[in-house]
């Protein structure tokens, strides 16, 4: 339905930053626009919000519409606002970025996307309009968060080793960890709860497997520390 | 010049938080509104959007045109948009908190704001739209950074003392600090040079001053760190 205003008005979008994690490596998911322009290439999941939805309700909307994926931990980044940044018209963008489980979610395609598939996060195309941009300030957004809040409830499976955590840690950071400081840091933290439970994995003897301490890891995330890597 | 659009859009806007320090007191910046709606009531600085501006750019005019403040600390806070935030129509706005000095700015009304007046934090009227809102997220927001950033450049005069960095501390987080141990600990920081001069402050013996170490601090708000109080 057409509108008409007193002064031009810049159209306003939701993006999104979809983080998985796949067999220890960060990933990110990507859509293949379908329309021009920039027709034909990677792009973070989007579109415009409509008049009677929330931003947030706008971004869950088309996280499902593109990717299929639902009940995702979705934060709000970071607005963005730059006048060239769409070639159509002024759109500014509030980008929001998601954590998910690959284990849980299956990302497909439909309806605007031609396309969505995961992408190493340190390995992705060029990205349509600013969204490299985008990708790039999310990510450290995950990084500087880890510093300070417990990370990986929405990432890991509901049962993991410590090497499993650790992993994470390396590939949100994009660095080696030393494993004998990281183990000792992390569990001094008492956000873990030891299972009866171990996991083969290889050759190597069982690992024992944890589960994160959900209460602690809630307080931890509202009261911060300090995660010296 | 009235634009047409296929679809209704939001309008977009900018709010701004403003904290200032004025002797050891946190206060806030808010204008008295000069039109409807909430004619007469308080608001934070802010308007709308044009459309070759970028949203920074947007703050900074409302921010000069309405309180005469320029050359600010500026930084984007979270942007909102509840469906029914403004009576008026479906209006989005990006808020902004700045940090000034109250040494340096002297903050006048101007255009559209028929008064600016600094209010204690801690005793503001009821504000306009879901500015009180806006206005309690940033606070949170600053408080959470005092823990893992260095905080007071923009907020403390060029010198000063323990104290006064004890007593901006104590405004924001709305507590009494233990002098020793905040003391130990912000020394222990390394981010203040001693200077060779001292304050006389009331009857007390005159008092060491400091300043801020400007690389440390610009080291340690990208780094990080953890203040525990």
């Amino acid at each position: 339905m057409a509108a008409t205003y007193d002064h031009a008005r810049p159209a306003l979008a939701v993006d999104c930053v979809v983080f998985g994690l796949d067999d220890g490596a960060l990933k990110l998911l990507l859509i293949q626009r379908g329309l021009k322009p920039y027709k034909g290439e990677w792009a973070l999941p989007g579109g415009f919000v409509r008049i009677h939805e929330t931003l947030d309700e706008a971004a869950r909307r088309e996280l499902l519409e593109e990717t299929g994926l639902q009940n995702v931990f979705l934060e709000q980044l970071y607005t963005f606002g730059e006048v060239e940044r769409d070639p159509r018209e002024r759109v500014v963008t509030v980008a929001y970025y998601a954590l998910v489980k690959l284990s849980d979610h299956n990302a497909r395609s439909a309806t605007d996307a031609a396309e969505a598939r995961w992408f190493e996060a340190a390995n992705i195309p060029p990205l349509a309009f600013d969204h490299g941009a985008i990708a790039a300030a999310a990510l450290v957004r995950l990084q500087g968060k880890m510093r300070y809040q417990p990370v990986g409830f929405e990432l890991l499976p509901r049962k993991f080793t410590l090497s499993e955590l650790q992993h994470l840690y390396e590939a949100i950071l994009g660095t080696v960890l030393d494993k004998r400081n990281f183990r000792k840091k992390v569990l001094d933290l008492g956000l873990l709860v030891p299972l009866n439970e171990t996991k083969m994995v290889g050759r190597h003897r069982p690992a024992q497997l944890f589960r994160f301490d959900t209460r602690k890891y809630e307080a931890l995330r509202k009261r911060g520390f300090n995660f010296e890597l």
